[in-house]
């Protein structure tokens, strides 16, 4: 490459493959997802150079679930893949990351400016010299989509991404053509972490709206907190914890809200879904005068097919981008001050903090005189086996609604697609998870619930869990296919019926060798009671997976409540 | 559902889906692929009603990969998904099959009109009430995008997308809301089939461009046919061998063009990719003063990195949209009224037609001494084995390029992906071919070369293949990885590596009975020689597995070629 101006024009020369990738090991990725092709071959030679570890996913779609897996727990995923083919198997997993708030930045290397310039009859294009297809296809999944074409921009293209993904919370796009991975940038720049602090409330605004939140706060009886998904997503999870320790309010998740806050906390209550809460729950909520909503995402699935009883009256939702209280809307407050500040002003002699419901697993109370395992009583045994700082994933399906009886430990990290759904999900994000925890150096478990159904749409991810010797205990929830479909329309349909596998002997098949791993077989209250009292079961030394079988037809009580809810919708007329 | 002043005024009252579906069986289509989804499963009733089957893939991504594979062999495919999660997992595919010209239908189940227009917060949506965005995704990769949201539309729509499906040969989008599905619409309008005539050409307009043609056909030396993909997708294949018939030119094809004419015809003088050709091919098409190219795309891998050493000046491309002579073009004229006029027209005693070379297998010229299998060696000795009316698929890596030295028998059905090269994609194909020839009462084999290192993006719909109790013989070629890759770049690259699979072992693990299926595992050309001389083998029975061994760095010289040629252009600047 002849040095020409520009280049020689720089202090500390660097390619931008090389600059990309700092960058992003500067914000704590240490790994980086995805599948190779010739496109972004030259650009994954700088992967290792710079301190990150390359993947190497079995494919796209799995590797986009799991930076969104990675992300969820590493504070930020990354994935790169190949023009066309590859960018579009991952697009499923890069609009779930939108819709779910995820920041996960995909890099797709692309033919060479010249060969698009000139419209080249290249493999992997539709054959009709359009190159912008697949970009605009981002355009609305994505906070920012950029073309990194011109080394005069690429740098400042590259920190404006990577600092809204962070802060916005959400998916961006890169495209990296062949010809500018060697470019040389400005390397001085890297000297200067990118900015990511959150951007302050305008503080006139914040004060006001401060002000009305503490007048119907200090006015209310029996207040409640209603913690969400967005609150763990726009990370004001201390926040919400220091308005319980000083407030004293009942605090209650909603279902893509688990995680979010100390479940072993005296204050806390369970989960509220409307219709689908445990009775107390419900009561308490709805029969609450003041219900603040912290980063609230009121979807069907999320609320038990909108079941909520609570008014907006007597409710104040605080949201990333904005703050309603009642029918008032404050655009452009973001929660974090507000909160911040409420908790600072909050007189607490005129506050009223009634206690609310204590929850716990019930497990005695869902025993039968049966051996086969139930839905109702696994899953409040789940939160009998669970240890501190476990990270759970569940799969839309049964596992996605049985988690609700679970009461976690202190420091759980939950993982589901509550809102986006998209089955299959949970493997890539259980790879992705299990990775985030041992490249953050913490000795924490992955415990994976997937649906049989669920795990074949992306099963050979397993491979991928493996191949890093990751050791995240797996459990395939075996009971014939499609139940929660079942439960919305085709109860005895053969399109809910699912190929018989022998899921556990994938893990042999997959290259996992003789004594770095476990598979059980289970179908028997006992059983489940025998591995969760295991030590070394517990341990998870060692890669542990465990096929369980529960009846076809039984299914956690609220899916039902929300799979009726759902027919009743896709009904209407 | 009460009846409205509309459907009382139907004389024969059908459901959308009925009438969908049954325009579907009316077209020729048997299967439907696709998942299951809240948002389909009511229309999903509809499809054994009509006496189509319901396929139910492993994932939605496989199943438009086999939608593609069927519509190749069936002349049309289509694919069943639920919206956001479901159809962004298959618009890869669904790229594909517009990239390669080939019709596909994808029917995707929504939210009822009502929840869209309320811009409800439901699964599987951005949660912004922006239900637009999957659909504008679409409208680059489909001739048509269609909304079936009004029911006196709903007839009209779906008539005129599946008309353009098969006529542009290429992928249509539908989407069907959950309260449109059962809506009753005129059952008269399916006693007329929808018109799939492909529209004549202008008159006048042909026979000029038919003048012009003869003219250069008549005054050339040596011309020479040159057959690739459009001939087939297009449907003139016919034409074609009654040009050769007629004029007793030598025909080449290119790699996309395998399968257009039969091989062993006394004219057929082997595969033209330029500098990836048998010397006497190269020789013969480049010393050529008239190519005829029947519907080609001269892409970089279709071309062995866009190698012709021939001149547009000696060149007649025809096209399905377009003639070009030389430096003239004639848009709006399709080539088969053309050819037609070209072969009843040509006057044979002033056509100078000198024989070209002969395409044999070539596998004693490729033997050796070492034992070990070479893809020198293995492609011709392929050609051996394979019998008439065998569908040979076929996957981007080096299978794509081996397959180049086989010599067809004829009837052979090829199908690759050489434009689009999406890896992954022949699992998928391959089970919706088989699955193809079966639903047309043929007892055709289907035969599936696909590298290890595809072979993992989208190994489970082998449980699919099984499920259905489809036969067909798959080499899963053995190499350690991404050997088309490390040509390219990166020979020693760990990304080029992947995780070691016991293949073979999948086949039960996928829920194949003992005695249904065979596996096989060979590493000796000797071995290959049995495997291909086993009468049992050779039947084809039931589903045969071979794990294939070939050394990591043996490529065929087309592919070596060929990548060499796209490392360049992707460093150019
Ligand atoms: C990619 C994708 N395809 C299809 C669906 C529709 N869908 C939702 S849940 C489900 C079945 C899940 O079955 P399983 O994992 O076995 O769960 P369980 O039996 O525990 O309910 C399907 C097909 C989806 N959500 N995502
Ligand atoms: C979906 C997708 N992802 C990535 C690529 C880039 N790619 C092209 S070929 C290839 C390797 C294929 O390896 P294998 O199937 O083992 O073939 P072989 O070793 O026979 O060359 C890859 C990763 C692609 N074409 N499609
Ligand atoms: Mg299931
Ligand atoms: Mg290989």
């Amino acid at each position: 490459m002849a040095t020409d101006i520009r280049t020689s024009s720089l202090k500390s020369p660097i390619d931008v493959a090389e600059y990309l990738f700092t960058r992003l090991h500067q914000i704590g990725v240490r790994s980086v997802h995805g599948v190779p092709g010739d496109y972004n071959l030259v650009a994954l030679d700088y992967i290792d150079k710079v301190g990150l570890r390359w993947v190497g996913n079995v494919n796209e779609l799995n590797a986009g679930y799991a930076a969104d897996g990675y992300a969820r727990v590493k504070g930020m995923g990354a994935i790169v893949t190949t023009f066309g083919v590859g960018e579009l198997s991952a697009i499923n997993a890069m609009a779930g990351a939108f819709s779910e708030h995820v920041p996960v930045v995909h890099i797709v290397g692309t033919p060479s400016t010249i060969s698009q310039r000139d419209g080249m009859l290249l493999h992997h294009t539709l054959g009709n010299g359009n190159f912008n297809v697949f970009t605009d296809m981002n355009k609305e999944i994505s906070v920012v989509t950029a073309k990194l074409n011109d080394p005069y921009e690429v740098a400042a293209q590259i920190d404006h991404a990577l600092q809204q993904c962070w802060i916005q919370s959400r998916p961006v796009y890169l495209t990296l053509p062949t010809d500018i991975v060697q470019k040389k940038i400005e390397g001085e720049r890297l000297k200067t972490p990118i900015d990511l602090a959150f951007p302050t409330n305008d503080l006139d605004k914040e004060d006001y709206v401060v002000d009305v939140v503490l007048k119907y706060l200090l006015a209310a009886k029996n207040p409640v907190i209603l913690v969400d998904a967005c609150a763990i997503r726009h990370k004001v999870t201390e926040e919400v914890h220091n308005l319980i320790e000083k407030t004293h309010l009942p605090v209650f998740v909603t279902p893509m809200g688990k995680g979010a806050v100390n479940e072993t906390h005296p204050n806390y209550g369970g989960v509220y879904a409307g219709d689908g809460s445990q009775p107390d729950v419900k009561e308490r909520v709805e029969a609450s005068d003041l219900i603040l909503t912290i980063g609230a995402i009121k979807s069907d699935f999320n609320t038990a097919g909108f079941s909520y009883h609570t008014s907006q009256l007597n409710t104040i939702d605080f949201h990333s981008t904005h703050i309603v209280v009642r029918y008032s809307q404050y655009p452009g407050v973001h929660m974090r001050g507000v909160l911040r500040k409420v908790i600072e002003k909050v007189d607490l002699s005129k506050l009223s903090a009634i206690p609310g419901p204590k929850m716990s697993n019930k497990v005695k109370e869902n025993e039968d005189k049966s051996d086969i395992i139930t839905q109702a009583w696994f899953w409040p045994r789940v939160g009998e086996f669970l240890k501190e700082n476990d990270v759970v994933i569940t799969e839309t399906g049964t596992s996605n609604f049985g988690i609700w009886e679970t009461k976690f430990p202190k420091g759980t990290t939950a993982i589901s697609q509550v809102l986006w759904g998209s089955i299959g999900y949970s493997v890539g994000a259980c790879q992705g998870a299990a990775l985030a925890t041992r490249d953050a150096g913490e000795k924490r478990r992955t415990v994976l619930f997937v649906g049989d159904g669920s795990f074949q749409l992306t099963a050979q991810e397993l491979s991928t869990i493996i191949r890093l010797g990751l050791k995240p205990i797996i459990f395939v929830i075996c009971n014939d296919g499609f139940t929660i479909e079942r439960f919305i329309h085709g109860m005895d349909a053969a399109y809910n019926d699912i190929q018989p596998w022998s899921f556990k002997d994938l893990v042999p098949v997959f290259g996992a060798k003789e004594g770095e791993y476990k598979t059980f077989q289970i179908k028997t209250k006992a059983q489940v009671h025998d591995l969760f009292e295991d030590k070394k079961f517990n341990a998870a030394d060692y890669l542990q997976f465990v096929e369980m079988y529960i009846p076809k037809v039984d299914a956690p009580r609220a899916l039902k409540l929300t799979a009726e809810a759902s027919a009743r919708t896709n009904a209407k007329e």
